[in-house]
């Protein structure tokens, strides 16, 4: 049987669990929401521990917060940053929009345990001194997005670039043929295709930065409502030169505090930086799983590593699972970021109240497209066998390659050289010779050789 | 430190942890798959394990299975269903898009079982016999769903639907400003406003059970590709019978296997459905939002009840926390039915490979509506308190009440007296007297005091 304590806060007395670290009014939201059972994810609770440290050390420094004082939260503050206390943070993701709850279950654990500590001090006076949960919480949720995009994502992603690139120079040679409408079209190779996934991942890597630099911009310093009653002027800029070096990004006070707690349009601006990739990815994975698509009845142009048995009834199938994966991925990813914007545009006044949805849905979208771009990298892309014979068949029977001979028999002479080839099952070069283009002297022989060459048709400007 | 023993499968040996119940299968999943950390979700491991059990019932009746392995995976299946087993079923929601590594876990935690109680079973021969990922894994997810809905959603939307239309009765006559475009209209009653949001429900109500419906016509039967390949004619039937038996729920056979198991259509049915009742519940929850704005310098017209201390910076301040935490939840619902949109439209030739994330997120939708519909009205809508001295205020003050008169002195008239009320800060009654109109005869004061009676204004029809 759990024993039970009581504690008070402004709206009275609050039956607590007796070995909990937080007190009233956490003990009041997890009797408001019992909604989805999900506490607010652990990267938001340990963020606003850098924060509530970095906030006692500010205050202490600018004379407002007795040294004793400020030590003991320091100390607290640091536990609950390096996910000591997880479990005492109980309080719903669907919760008050501001994140109140969660702030006022930080500002209480941290003031228990500092009173465990020997010293005395007060969930909102001391441990929220010169803050609110309005300026708190979006400065916690960011500091862990920005933490997650540098530690996590960007790795993973330029990992997954340095896949794709080495597969580029390994395949520069493998003649392909190019498709466009899902038809035939003019040769590529293979490593031109993956010059461009890596292409893609390099230019997401770079919107990324850009939008993670948006988010880094901090609303700490404007309190309840942008106009920082009750914080010191200098508090904002210590306290967040605190936390990037904390953090070890260099993150800066926001320099309109009504845009930045009144909106969330920095978190929208990285969610469509997430989606941008779940885009790109999308298209990549597509295109491993149609080049892979066979082994038998498909176009075989790739082999994928086999992972596991394929099929709980078809003995001896291999799928492509991890592309598979990944495009789940992605489809969450774009879910994330319809949820994300939804929120965005909820915002009303001062507060936008959508805060701790955006602020999980956010870290999941990084968090998954860091995981799934491992994946990707290490499962999949490195052990891409290409199937060169298969390759080069496609590339060569593609009557599209005519279009090499526009220029010395025209567009109209091709076409029907195209067509022929078709109908009469012979190859472009039989049927340039069977019409007379070479006898006639629109080409020689050896023209023709070099027009029809895939590796030179696909590389027409060296390579 | 964790023993391992070796188990094998088709591609060869794999080291599984010693007290894992699961094989080799689902040892090289946890491999291949660590992108989430999250696994599949409960309702849909034990909605496995009583499909599990229909099948070998199903398969042991039609003479195909003998009655000791029926017994022994029937014993096994159930105990799955119970959820005695979750923590055998570690694979990541992001696996491969068919769900074959969480049927493969299925199939090898029950035969394990099984052996464990001395019968030998084979993970595909007997357990999976006459069933394909592809065919078990959408009925899974669909029972999951059909489930879902009957116990959660439905009874939490009816008490939702209840508590608004007390609501209703409550304030039958209670007058209140109309507003359209925000701005000042025809007098209405609160109680008419909280009718239309109990009908909203209603309509939703029926709207889900509409696409339930439709989701309870189930894939099993189509084995690998839809055509039923290894499985008996009647085997489909069977055990379908059998699911509705132990479900509570009439499901059947669907009606064509191609459309059942190609597609999942009838997921994005019922998730529309989901994101229609979100967006009710938006409008509701913003409607009360701003109907409770103030105490002093918004709306005031309905109190809602006092749940939490409001904030952590301004003493006193109590906030509208249930409507917001419900608002998050139908954001969520919205980017949710993106992820399965997206998952809907991803589909090729026999197969839909979506189907972990588009499960894992249409019932996350269920249990969030069902989670907050529920503290909507409990918490909520069944304390509000309508207050009735400021409703009528706005109400008499809206110059929108000269509508009444179009009849008695024309549109023309009616739109001078309301600005000259507005202008001279009179009452629109006092300004139809100083202009004469029932001094010339246009009406009576009798009439005039009729025309402008709010209640009667609102219900012109009756009540
Ligand atoms: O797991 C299966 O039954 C089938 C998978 C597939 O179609 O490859
Ligand atoms: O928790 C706060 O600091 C503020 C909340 C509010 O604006 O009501």
């Amino acid at each position: 049987m759990t024993e039970y304590r009581t504690e008070h806060d402004s709206m009275g007395e609050m039956q607590v669990p007796a070995e909990a670290l937080y007190g009233a009014s956490t003990a009041r939201a997890v009797e408001n929401f019992p909604i989805s059972g999900r506490p607010v994810p652990g990267a938001v609770i340990h963020a606003f521990g850098q924060l509530k440290a970095a906030a006692a050390r500010a205050n202490a420094e600018l004379g407002n917060l007795d040294q004793a004082k400020a030590d003991a939260i320091v100390a607290a503050a640091e536990a609950v940053a390096r996910g000591e206390h997880d479990e005492h943070f109980p309080v719903d993701i669907f919760q008050t929009g501001s994140g109140t709850s969660t702030n006022m279950n930080s500002n209480e654990v941290i003031a228990t345990l500092a009173r465990q500590a020997g010293t005395d001090v007060h969930p909102n006076d001391d441990v929220n001194m010169g803050q609110s949960s309005n300026d708190t919480f979006p400065t916690a949720m960011r500091v862990a997005m920005v933490q997650g995009v540098a530690e996590r994502l960007e790795p993973a992603l330029k990992t997954l670039q340095k896949a794709l690139e080495a597969k580029a120079t390994e395949f520069a040679e493998v003649v392909k043929a190019g498709r466009t409408h899902l038809m035939d079209a003019v040769p590529v190779t293979l490593g031109q295709e993956f010059g461009g996934y890596a292409r893609q991942i390099e230019l997401g890597r770079e919107r990324l930065a850009q939008a993670a630099q948006a988010v880094a911009e901090l609303p700490l310093g404007g309190t309840a409502a942008g106009t920082g009653l009750n914080a010191h002027p200098e508090f904002a800029g210590k306290a967040i030169a605190d936390l990037s070096r904390q953090v070890g990004v260099d993150m800066r006070e926001a320099a309109d505090h009504f845009e930045a707690q009144s909106t969330q349009d920095a978190v929208v601006h990285l969610s469509a930086a997430t989606r941008l990739l779940a885009v790109s990815l999308t298209k990549i994975c597509n295109d491993l799983r149609w080049m892979g698509s066979g082994p038998r009845a498909g176009l075989g142009e790739l082999r994928l590593p086999e992972l596991q048995p394929g099929s709980s009834i078809m003995p001896g199938k291999v799928n492509p699972v991890v592309p598979e994966a990944t495009l789940m991925v992605c489809a969450r990813v774009i879910g994330n970021d319809a949820t994300i914007a939804f929120g965005g545009a909820s915002g009303s006044f001062e507060l936008n109240v959508m805060l701790p949805v955006m602020a999980t849905d956010m870290l999941d979208s990084i968090d998954l497209l860091a995981g799934a771009s491992r994946v990707l990298a290490d499962r999949c892309v490195s052990g891409l066998e290409a199937n060169t014979e298969q390759l080069a068949e496609y590339a060569g029977a593609s009557t599209a390659i005519v279009t090499a001979l526009n220029s010395a028999i025209g567009y109209e002479a091709a076409s029907k050289v195209a067509k022929q080839s078709l109908a009469e099952k012979k190859t472009v070069r039989q049927v340039v010779i069977d019409r007379g283009h070479v006898e006639n002297g629109d080409l020689t022989e050896e023209q023709l050789d070099q027009a029809l060459d895939l590796l030179g048709m696909a590389t027409p400007h060296g390579r």
